[in-house]
C-alpha cells in the first residue's frame, strides 16, 4: 500500500483542514497529495478552486486509489460514520476528533484489529505535543505511575487572565471567545468535557484501559469567582484545570477538575493557550512536555506527522492493553479538596469524608477536607452554581 | 533477527549499566535478557554473581547468539572500537556515549549503511528526554528553525546554586561533585565539551548536517564570577549554559555558551540537574521538553526504550541528511554578547563587530556588543581567566 506517493482524501476544510493543506504544500519531506476534499456546505466561499472539492463522501470512501482518509470535521457522529466506513474499506485513517474517539474508543480499537488498518490520532490530544506517540513507543516499558495534563487551551487562557490580570471569569471568557479559542459549544471547554475526552484517550495509552467516558469526572471552571481567585493569589497558588490519571495499587483513577498548583509545580508556569503534560515514571522520573495545544498549524502539524508515520508503516500497538491484567478504573479513591459555598447547607452538596478547615468571612466561606471521587461525580458539580470545588 | 527474545551483550557495569540491569528485570513489556556483561576491572566487587561477567570483549562481539550490543563504558576510543566491531559483525548497537558518537558521527552513519544494522543512542542526549526519537520521527516534516537545549546537568546545577543561593562558583562546583553529578573529567562539563558533543548529535538530527566537532564553539562557565551573577540577578535574569542551533537562511549556526535568559524564557525555570530542549518550528511552533538529563535510572530508561525499539525493527532514518542540500554550517553569524573584563586591554581579546554599552565601577567592568561566532571560537575563551563572555 505504501512506499509510493500517499493519496489522501480529506474530510473538512475548516481551520485545521486548511492548515493541513498549507503544511503539506510547504513541507519538504512528505510524499503525499490531497486528492479531494469532502465538505458539507455548498454555498461557503473556498480559498482554493472548487475542482478540489466534493459534497459526496462516497467519492472519497469508495475511491480505491485513496490510501488515507483524514477526518477533520466538527460533528462527532458523522465523523465516526466516516472513520468506521473508511476502516472497513481498508483505508488508513487519521483523525483529530477527540470527542468521537473518546466516545468510541473500544469500537475503534476493534475496527483496527478486524480490518487490519492503522488509525492514528495524535492531533486529538494536546495538539502539537507528541504525547500519544511517546506513550506508545517511548514509555512502553517504563513503569508509569501518573500522567497529568493541562489539555484545554481555552480554559487555561481564561484561568491565566483571571490569575494575572484579576479579570472576572465572564470577561476572561469573552476575551477567549474573541480570540477564537473556544469550541463551537463553549460548555465543552468550561465544563471540562473536552479535556475529559482527551484524558480518556490518555488513560488507554498510559494504562491500557478502556473507560466509558461517563465514568470519568469532568468538572470545569464556570463557577469560579473572585473569592477563589483571591484565595489562590494570596497563597501564591494558581488554579489550573488539570486532567489527571494515576495508578494507586491496582486501581487507576482519572478525573478532570480545577486544582491549586504551587510554584514548585511545572504547571504553574503554563500560561495562556499552552498545553502541557507531565509523566511520572519509575525510571525516567518526571518528564514534562509543553507546546501549543490548538490552532491551525500546530494541529495540522500533528496530523501531518501521523500521515508521515503511516508512510513508514507505523501504527499504534496498544501494548499496554491486556498487559496490566489486574488494573481497574476506580472512583473510590479519596482526594483533598477546597470548597467555597454561600450557605452552610451547601456544604452537604458533596459528601465529605473529613473536614479539615473551615473559614467564614462576610464575603468568603470555605471548607477544606477530603472526598471520594465518586461523590464528586454524583454531585453533578457543573450544575451547582453556588459552590466551587478545587483539588488541593 | 527479532520477534523472539532479544539477547543482549552489555559492555560496562557502572551506574547506568547497573540501572539497566535493574530496569530490565523490573519492566513488564520487554522481552530481552542480558546474556553476559563485559567489564574491565577484575578486582572490583560486583553486586551480582561473577558468572554474569567476562573480561574478554570477543566473548560478546563474536557470539552469534547475541543480537544487541549495549555499550555503556566511559572510555570513548574503546567504545568506538566495540561499537564499530559489533556493527561489522552484524549486531544492532545501543550506546549512551556522546563523546564517542560526536567524534565519529559520519563514520557511524556510514557503518549503519554499509552493514545494514541499526545504531540507537537516545540516552546520549538529555538522558530520559526522547529528543532524538522525536526529531527523527515526529518533527521529520515540520520546518524546524531552531533547537535550544540545557543538556548538561552538572553546570545547570552549579548555575542554579549560584543564582538562587548566591554561592561562589567554586563552592557550587564542589557541591555538584559531592552529589556525583560531575563527569570523570570535570572540564567536560565546565568547559562545555559534554553539551557540545550533544549539540553535534542534535544538529545532525535537526538539520541533517555532519559537523566536525572542532568547528563548534564550546565555552563553559569556569570564569563566571560574582559580578556576573549579581548583574544577572539585578536585571531579573538567569545565566544558563545553552546549546543552540538555528537556521539562518542557508546557514546553520551551532554553539554552546552561557546566555542570560529572562523570565519569559522557558529555560528560566529549569533548575538543578534538569535538562530541557526547546524546538521552534514553522507549524508546531514552540515545543518544550523537560526531564532528568542524567542519573542511573533515567539514562537506563532511555537505553531500554532503544532496546525495545530495536525489537520493533526501529532504526534512525536520517531523512534530513541530503534533504537540505543547500544548508551549510557556519560561524560567520553575528551575535550579541556581554563581556566582563579587568583591564581595558582585555576587551581586545575578542574581536567585536560593534560595542553598544560600556560600564565601569571599581568592582565591575563590562561591555556589551556584537561579535562573530568565529571570533569567539578563535579567542580560546575557556583559557582566558580574566574575562567572562555571555550571550545576550
Amino acid at each position: 500500500m505504501f512506499g509510493k506517493k500517499l493519496k489522501i482524501g480529506l474530510f473538512g476544510f475548516g481551520v485545521v483542514g486548511q492548515g493541513l493543506y498549507d503544511v503539506i504544500h510547504k513541507s519538504k519531506g512528505i510524499n503525499a497529495e490531497i486528492v479531494k476534499i469532502c465538505v458539507k456546505h455548498r454555498e461557503k466561499p473556498r480559498p482554493i478552486g472548487m475542482e478540489n472539492f466534493t459534497f459526496n463522501k462516497d467519492e472519497l470512501l469508495e475511491d480505491k486509489s485513496i490510501d488515507v482518509i483524514v477526518e477533520l470535521i466538527d460533528h462527532a457522529d458523522e465523523a465516526f460514520e466516516i472513520v468506521s466506513t473508511a476502516m472497513k474499506n481498508g483505508k488508513a485513517v487519521v483523525s483529530a476528533n477527540k470527542k468521537m474517539i473518546a466516545e468510541h474508543l473500544s469500537e475503534l480499537y476493534q475496527l483496527q484489529k478486524q480490518y487490519d488498518v492503522p488509525f492514528l490520532y495524535e492531533a486529538s490530544v494536546c495538539g502539537a505535543i507528541p504525547i500519544i506517540r511517546n506513550l506508545e513507543e517511548y514509555y512502553d516499558n517504563d513503569l508509569l505511575d501518573a500522567v497529568d495534563a493541562i489539555c484545554n487551551g481555552t480554559t487555561n487562557y481564561i484561568l491565566t487572565k483571571i490569575s494575572e490580570e484579576a479579570l472576572p471569569y465572564s470577561e476572561a471568557l469573552r476575551q477567549a471567545q474573541i480570540l477564537g479559542f473556544a469550541e463551537s459549544n463553549p460548555a465543552l471547554d468550561v465544563q471540562a468535557f473536552d479535556p475529559k475526552y482527551k484524558l480518556n484517550i490518555l488513560i488507554l495509552h498510559t494504562f491500557g484501559l478502556f473507560v466509558p467516558h461517563e465514568k470519568i469526572l469532568n468538572y470545569g471552571i464556570e463557577h469560579l469567582n473572585e473569592c477563589d481567585a483571591t484565595y489562590a493569589r494570596e497563597k501564591g497558588l494558581k488554579i489550573k484545570l488539570i486532567a489527571q490519571t494515576a495508578k494507586k495499587g491496582n486501581n487507576v483513577i482519572g478525573f478532570v477538575m480545577p486544582k491549586f498548583v504551587s510554584k514548585e509545580s511545572l504547571f504553574f508556569g503554563v500560561r495562556n493557550e499552552f498545553n502541557a503534560v507531565q509523566l511520572s515514571a519509575a525510571f525516567s522520573e518526571k518528564q514534562f512536555l509543553l507546546g501549543k495545544g490548538a490552532g491551525s498549524f500546530p494541529t495540522a502539524s500533528a496530523v501531518l506527522s501521523d500521515i508521515s508515520a503511516l508512510s513508514h508503516h507505523y501504527r499504534y500497538e496498544y501494548k499496554k492493553v491486556g498487559q496490566n491484567g489486574k488494573l481497574e478504573f476506580s472512583n473510590e479513591e479519596i482526594i483533598p479538596v477546597y470548597m467555597r459555598y454561600q450557605n452552610r447547607d451547601d456544604v452537604h452538596q458533596i459528601k465529605f469524608e473529613s473536614i479539615d478547615e473551615e473559614f467564614q468571612s462576610p464575603k468568603h466561606r470555605y471548607v477544606t477536607g477530603t472526598v471520594k471521587i465518586k461523590h464528586l461525580l454524583d454531585a453533578g458539580l457543573n450544575d451547582r452554581k453556588d459552590i466551587f470545588v478545587c483539588a488541593l
